[in-house]
């Protein structure tokens, strides 16, 4: 495992079709690096869930290894027992794909990696079980690698954009979006990543974003590692800092944006993007292609995650709300495209945000 | 001390003039109810600096209490010994004050409660330091009362006011505003509880305000000993709640309030002022008269206190964010009149705000 935390690697695969998946455990960051070693289904669905491994495309990728591992995991079989045949191995890898699904409602990577896996599994024509593991292998690293390209198209196209704005600039982002949440350096922050290695020394405000702190635990470690100047807020500082000019931009990442462009991100991402709007600041979404989901038009039809109260109330080690207190907790809210001045993506910005700008970006 | 958690004394004094402070320890709270015993200065400027008492009422009556501590406090004099005659009973009270007004730099409370300590010492004419002791208790009794009185009447305009929306609406409040702020039953939070005890069923939605989590750990715990409906969100999620619909109102208190109108108010209280306007909510603040500061006219001439970075990066009990991670944790922000739709304040509600209705309402 690297200990290179430069290069930290949020996602690895180790050996063959019948190896294993190592991921980051986010959860202890930035307190402890340290690894979750997968070689069953059930771990890869935990890992989700508790959000060991998150970020839209993140949860796509380890989703698609998670289905490798299902080829040899009984759990995914009536029987209780390792798939013996080619059949069974296909009936195996099928199961895992329907269970991942059930892992987490809102990020539309994680369906899109699955349903790729999916069409792998019912068209494979391979002459042992082996074998459809090793396929099944190879998809999910080709999803992987083309996910690290896509990172790095975005960064190039939305560092393009941002440099326009000078050299030193301020920009606010919220929750992480970066290496630990892609397959690459990231959405939103491999545009940052980009613009600092052009020497563009930004200023990064980054949202500490409650409840899991995603900003205060992820993003300022990214940012400090690769030397970005960074500076941590709480989510309701980012109003007074974009009133007083000190951020000219903001830019996240998504989970998922319908056809007209409406933006599911993560809870505080529509109130940062009515500040930008009130203060005149474009705000700016960085997204793969991956993200979009065309079968959807409106923001509100997108399926919003509620989670535990306690991420509210017991968040630090420490129960800081009175017991039995109700709670709203919704991991995700959505942006209209009204409020957002461009999307990011690997083949280029959609601005302004229309449903007609939109599909003929991303549309077949 | 009282264990009745539906009249719990933030502040109350035992004895007479040399008898000593108590404060509700609310830092502790909610998992904790305890109470600190002061009979010296320096450990009520502590608990003023540390939050055991807060709310910029709260904090003025507690100074002018302090000023009483001041009398036969040694520390306050030069030569190190309690005050011995009444010359040295005003020099060590004045000392007191001039002490007391360092812990906190926003409130105007603080400094309008020390100011009325002040004109007393100077102009009070006892035969012992004793009776000087008395004379100022008095005062900080008298302070303390009418802070309660005060109180009562801003429920009683705030609710008249917002009875309108009808029973069951939904109203956002941010920080703490109530019974552990105050003298009394609060400001935003009198207002709130009051249009409860008209059976107007307020749902109340409690942000949990980020640092220091006073709405989670103080307000969410008042509002459910008194029975009145609230909901714990985290700062962030309000916007989604002023969207839907779910809140027709923001009420808020404040810690210093200009001659036109802007209000300094716990960091997070400006954005929610502009959610609330993008949205077409309105936006009340409540506060007693002695929360005006008309020497100043804008906002922007208001110190705002910056507080440690630990408050962001080690809350709690666990560090949850990066070694040396750059920090801004300014305290207080200011919302401009221009974004408050109403002052609820003691003697009436100040609406439009405007220099000239602050003035006609406030000015002597």
């Amino acid at each position: 495992m690297s200990q290179d935390n430069t290069t930290v690697a949020a996602i690895s695969w180790t050996g063959h079709g019948d190896g294993f998946l190592t991921l980051l455990d986010q959860t202890r960051l930035p307190e402890a690096v340290t690894y979750v070693n997968c070689d069953n289904v059930e771990c890869v669905w935990q890992a989700i869930k508790k959000l060991a491994v998150r970020g839209a495309p993140a949860i796509g990728i380890s989703a698609a290894y998670g289905v490798v591992l299902g080829v040899r995991d009984g759990a995914m079989l009536p029987s209780g027992a390792a798939a013996a045949t080619v059949e069974e191995a296909k009936q195996a890898a099928l199961a895992a794909c329907d269970y991942l699904a059930t892992s987490r409602p809102t990020a539309v990577n994680l369906f899109w990696a699955l349903d790729r896996m999916r069409g792998v599994i019912t068209t494979l024509d391979e002459p042992s079980s082996g074998r459809v593991g090793e396929r099944l292998l190879a998809e999910a690293q080709a999803i992987h690698e083309a996910d690290r390209l896509q990172c790095a198209a975005i960064g190039r196209h939305g560092s393009d954009l941002l440099e326009a704005l000078g050299s030193g600039v301020g920009i606010v982002t919220h929750c992480n979006t970066g290496m630990l949440a892609t397959g690459g350096d990231g959405t939103a922050l491999a545009v940052l990543f980009a613009l600092s290695e052009r020497g563009m020394k930004p200023q990064v405000f980054a949202d500490e974003t409650r409840p899991l702190l995603q900003g205060a635990r992820l993003t300022a470690w990214e940012l400090m590692q690769r030397g970005v100047d960074v500076t941590l807020i709480c989510d309701s500082m980012a109003a007074p800092i974009l009133r007083d000019g000190k951020a000219k931009a903001v830019i996240v990442g998504a989970d998922r944006i319908t056809a007209r462009g409406d933006t599911a991100n993560k809870i505080g991402t529509y109130g940062l993007a009515v500040q930008a709007h009130y203060h005149k600041v474009p705000f700016y979404v960085a997204a793969p292609t991956t993200t979009f989901d065309l079968t959807i038009t409106f923001g509100s039809d997108i399926p919003i995650e509620q989670r535990t109260p306690e991420e509210i109330t017991n968040a630090f080690g420490r129960r800081t709300a009175p017991e039995d207190v109700q709670v709203d907790n919704p991991a995700f809210d959505v942006t209209p495209a009204e409020l957002i001045t461009g999307i990011i993506t690997e083949r280029g910005v959609i601005s302004p945000v229309t449903e007609e700008a939109v599909r003929a970006m991303i549309g077949a």
